[in-house]
């Protein structure tokens, strides 16, 4: 089936592409991997740059992309010690594609607005 | 603060942009764009398409890109009467992030698993 020439397709299922689409294809992923392409951050700075994340989500998602090997956790020898993240070469990788998905939502927010309203005065 | 200006920011929570990227970064979207990315299909014919995708979940999904204006549905006259789902131009400009996504998908599944593999060698 040449498996090994080509990694797969998101069309079947059980397949490693779609799997890896559906690490990174949540709204929380996406926005964590956005907010650490300005730079590694801290956990707190990271709930401060993303708007109406809870802790309890950014820990999950953290925890997943470092999983996942997207993102990786860095203790700082301060005091009091602190925790850093910052995106893997992996990481980094998915920030343009990530980065298009962002800039097309910004871009046409209005238009789905406006088709819901159209079917709503349907 | 702009507002009119610039349609907004995935970051800021409540802003349209946010919203926007909700309905769209999630796999069964991302799947079934890209199956509509192909021409306009049945549902049947998605079913068989998209592996793996239950028919709730198809229809679900369908339903959910229809009242965002991203596909369209139509009757076909035809015996027995069908459904065909195409994408719109909104869903069509679309297809270009989500089509850059799943190739990264697709390009780095390997990757994701050599990196869950070190974790749990750890």
């Amino acid at each position: 089936m040449g498996d090994f020439e080509r990694p797969g397709d998101v069309l079947l299922a059980d397949c490693p592409a779609r799997t890896t689409l559906d690490l990174v294809a949540d709204t929380w992923s996406v926005v964590v991997v956005y907010a650490l392409g300005r730079g590694p951050r801290r956990f707190s700075d990271l709930g401060t740059l993303i708007g109406g994340i809870s802790k309890k989500m950014l820990s999950q998602t953290l925890r997943k992309l470092e999983r996942n090997g997207l993102i990786q956790r860095r203790t700082i020898p301060a005091r009091p010690p602190g925790v850093e993240y910052r995106l893997t070469p992996l990481g980094e990788s998915l920030l343009e594609p990530i980065g298009m998905l962002s800039r097309w939502a910004e871009t046409h927010a209005d238009d789905v607005v406006e088709a819901q309203d159209q079917l709503v005065g349907v």
